[in-house]
C-alpha cells in the first residue's frame, strides 16, 4: 500500500484497530473488566505488545530510564523538536479496555500507517505507551509522565503497592528503570526537545453521549481543590427531647451548606463558569450514629473542579463565607483538612484551535469540551510543552467494566489525531 | 416523725435521697457511667436495695410475674382502683445514673415519707420499680410495662441479648418470671385496677436548662414516624467529567430535602406545631465511595416525632411530596424501608391540670414541656390508664454518663409528686 492515500475507515485499518484492543483485553481480563496494575505484570504485556506491532511495521522501539515504551518514527532533520503522542497502558482495577490504551493504540496506528503509506514526515514522531497514570496503584498519579520530566522524588519510589504493599521502587528494579535517576528528579527528556503533545483519550464524563458527538476538542483540563475530609461538628442530642431552637445538628448544617454551594453552582453555570462540585464522601461517625440520636458530627469530601485557577480561588473564598453563615446560623463548627490544590492544564489554544480546524476540514461533528479528569497532557502541558486531546465519545464513563467506546468514533478520532501529527511533523503528501 | 407532716427538704429526706443515689450508682457503676442491663444483674441489684429499703420502711413488697417490682402502701379501701408510680430501674449501656432510677427513688421517698408520717391514705399506692425500658439489650423497649398490661408475644421473648445472645426468655426464666404467660399475652394487672399513673423522670433535652425552671409538667409524650434506612440513589460518575445539568448526584438530592424539610419545620413550630426532625444516620456506600466519585447512592435513617398524630401524618405526606419534587428535580430515586408509627402517649390532660396546680401552690417555677422520649406512662396511657409526668431539670441530656441532676431540683419534684399521690389517693392530712 506503499504510496497511497490511506485511511483508517479502510477495512484493512478498521480490522487491525480490532484485532489490537481484542488482543489488549485478552492480555488483561479479569472475568468483569481488564486489569493493568501500574508498573505491573499486564501493564508490561499490554506495552510489550505494542512494541512487538511497531517493530514488526518497521517502528524504531525503546524503553526509557522510566520504563515507559518509546516509538519514533524519524523524520528527515533530527535536530527539530519532535511531534509526541501517546497515552498511559495502566488501568483501575477492574477497569475498561479503553481508558488510556485507546491514545496508546491511535498513536501506533499513525505511525504505522504512515510508515506504510511510506512517509517520511520532516520532524520526528514519537509515541509514549506511558506507564503508572492510575493514582489508584500508588496512591499517585502520573508516575511514567511525572518520571520523564523528573518531578518525582525519594519519596515517591517508597510509596506501596495496594495490594503487595512492596515499595514503587522495587516495581521500577524489576522492569530495569533508573531507580536513582528518577528518585533524584532527573528529566529523562528536555522539554524544548517537544514541539507538540497530542493525546487521544475516551471522555470520561456523559456530554459527548448527550450531545451525539463522536469526537471532541479539549479545551482544557480542570484542576481542583480538595479536601478528603471536613467535619462538620454540633452537640449530639435526643432526636425527640431537643427542639429546633436548642440543636447544633450537624446534618442538617451540611445539608443548607451544601444547598448553598448548589445554588451558586446553579447561578455561575448559567453564567458559563467552568465548574463542578462533588462530595463523594458523606458519614456521620458510625461509632456512635443511630436513629434516635442528633449526631455530634458529620464528615464529608470535596472536590471543586475548573479549568480556571481564578474560578476555583473565588469558589473557595466562597466556600469559606457560606460556612461562617451556616456556623452562625447553626451554632455548628467546621474543621477543614489540608486543601491540596491542583492547578488547571493549559491546552495550547493554536493546537486546539488546529484540531477543530481539522474536524471542520473533514466535516465532522465535534464538540469542544473541558477534560474533567486529569491526564497525563497536563504534566507535558505544565513543562512547558505545547499539548492537545482529542476526546472521543464513551458511555458509562471510564474506570468501570462498563465503558463502552464505539469503533467508529475511535477511527474518527484517529483520523484526526494522524492528520494532526502529520500536518505538525511536516509530512510531504499533505496540503 | 410520725404524724408530723414533713418536707423533702429536711435534712433527713435530703440524706436519705443523696445516700440512695450514690448507693445505686455504687451497685452499678462501670468506671465511666452506671450500666444496668434490663433483665440484667445490677438492674436487680437496683431494684433489690429499692425492695430492702421498702421493707425496712414498713411498706409490702413483692414481684409480679413479670419480676417487676412492686412496693404497696396499702389504703383504707382496699376495693378501690390503686394510685401508681414509679419508672424503669435499667439504663443503657455507660449510662447515667438518673434516668429511670430517679422515678424509682422518688416514689419510694414518697411512700416511705407517708408511712413514716402515719398517713394511711383512702386507696392504696403502688409503686413500680419495672424493667427493661431500654431498647439497647433486647432491640425493644418498654418491656417491663408491656408485660404488664399482656403485649409481649412469643417472638419477644426469643429476641436476643446484644451482648450474649442469648434470648430473653433465658433472663425471665432466671428470675423466676413466669414466661408463658407473659409469652402468651396474659396481662398480670387489670388496667381499670389503676385510678393514674405517674412517672417522675428527668429531662432527656435541654429546655429546661435553657429556660431555668426545675420541674417541668409533661403535656404529652411525642409518637414518631421512623424509617431506619431510606436510600437516595442517583448515578454514578466521575466528580471531574459530569456537568451539572448531567448530574444525578444522590448527595445534592438529599441535601436539598433535607434544607426543605427544615424550611417546613422552621415555618411549622412559628405557627407552634409540635415537631421535631432528626437525620441520625447519613452514609455513602463505603464500598465504593471516594473523593473523585459522584456516589451512586447516600442512605439516611429519619425520626420524625410530634405530639400530634395529625401532625406526623402530614409531616409524613410533605416528606412524601417533597421527595416527588426531589425525585423530578434532579433524576434521583427514593428508596423507603418500613415506615414504623409509635402513636403519640396521651396525657390525661386532668392529672396535669391537678400537676400545675401542684406547683402553683408551691409557687415553683415549672414549665409545661412535651415528653421527646418514649416513657412507661405511654405504655400505661394506651391502656387507658390516665398518666401524667413530671420532669425534673437535667443537664447534658441522657444515655450517657454525664447527665446530671441537681438533688435540689429533685427535691422539688418529688414534693409535687409526693402532693399529687396524696391528693390522688385520698390522704387525710391534706387540704
Amino acid at each position: 500500500m506503499s504510496g497511497i492515500k490511506q485511511s483508517f475507515g479502510d477495512s484493512y485499518w478498521r480490522n487491525r484497530i480490532q484485532t489490537v484492543f481484542a488482543e489488549l483485553r485478552e492480555l488483561s481480563g479479569d472475568g468483569i473488566g481488564v486489569t493493568r496494575p501500574s508498573y505491573g505484570r499486564e501493564e508490561t504485556l499490554g506495552l510489550d505488545h505494542i512494541a512487538t506491532l511497531a517493530s514488526e511495521g518497521g517502528l524504531a522501539v525503546e524503553r526509557d530510564a522510566a520504563a515507559n515504551l518509546v516509538v519514533t518514527l524519524a523524520g528527515h532533520n533530527l535536530d527539530l523538536p519532535v511531534v509526541a503522542t501517546g497515552s498511559h497502558m495502566d488501568s483501575v482495577p477492574q477497569g475498561g479496555n479503553y481508558d488510556g490504551a485507546a491514545g496508546i493504540v491511535a498513536g501506533l496506528m499513525c505511525l504505522l500507517r504512515m510508515k506504510s503509506e511510506g512517509e517520511v514526515p520532516e520532524r520526528s514522531i514519537r509515541l509514549y505507551g506511558l506507564r503508572g497514570e492510575e493514582s489508584a496503584w500508588f496512591g499517585k498519579a502520573y508516575l511514567g509522565s511525572l518520571a520523564l520530566f523528573g518531578e518525582l522524588t525519594l519519596h515517591d519510589v517508597e510509596r506501596t503497592h495496594r495490594d503487595s504493599g512492596k515499595p514503587f521502587r522495587h516495581y521500577l528494579q524489576e522492569l530495569g528503570a533508573d531507580v536513582a535517576r528518577i528518585s533524584g528528579g532527573t528529566p529523562l527528556v528536555d522539554p524544548a526537545s517537544f514541539v507538540a503533545w497530542y493525546e487521544l483519550h475516551i471522555e470520561q464524563g456523559p456530554i459527548m453521549v448527550a450531545r451525539r458527538v463522536p469526537v471532541g476538542v479539549v479545551t482544557g483540563i480542570r484542576g481542583n481543590i480538595r479536601h478528603f475530609r471536613i467535619v462538620c461538628r454540633g452537640a449530639t442530642g435526643h432526636s425527640g427531647a431537643v427542639p429546633r431552637w436548642l440543636r447544633h445538628d450537624p446534618v442538617f448544617a451540611l445539608a443548607d451548606l451544601l444547598t448553598r454551594l448548589d445554588e451558586h453552582w446553579e447561578k455561575l453555570q448559567g453564567q458559563g463558569v467552568d465548574l463542578v462540585i462533588t462530595s463523594g464522601v458523606v458519614q456521620t461517625n458510625a461509632a456512635e450514629h443511630t436513629l434516635t440520636r442528633i449526631p455530634g458530627e458529620i464528615a464529608f469530601s470535596l472536590d471543586i473542579r475548573s479549568q480556571s485557577l481564578q474560578t476555583l480561588d473565588e469558589f473557595y473564598r466562597l466556600l469559606q463565607s457560606e460556612c461562617a453563615i451556616v456556623r452562625r446560623n447553626r451554632g455548628v463548627e467546621f474543621e477543614f483538612d489540608e486543601k491540596i490544590l491542583t492547578a488547571p492544564g493549559d491546552i495550547a489554544p493554536e493546537l486546539a484551535r488546529e484540531l477543530v480546524g481539522i474536524c471542520e476540514d473533514m466535516q465532522l461533528p465535534y464538540i469542544e469540551i473541558p477534560s474533567g479528569a486529569g491526564h497525563d497532557a497536563a504534566v507535558f502541558a505544565h513543562h512547558g510543552v505545547p499539548s492537545a486531546m482529542v476526546f472521543i465519545r464513551n458511555e458509562h464513563g471510564s474506570h468501570n467494566p462498563q465503558e463502552s467506546m464505539d469503533l467508529e468514533d475511535f477511527i474518527l478520532g484517529a483520523e484526526v489525531l494522524y492528520t494532526a501529527l502529520a500536518r505538525k511533523a511536516g509530512c510531504v503528501s499533505l496540503p
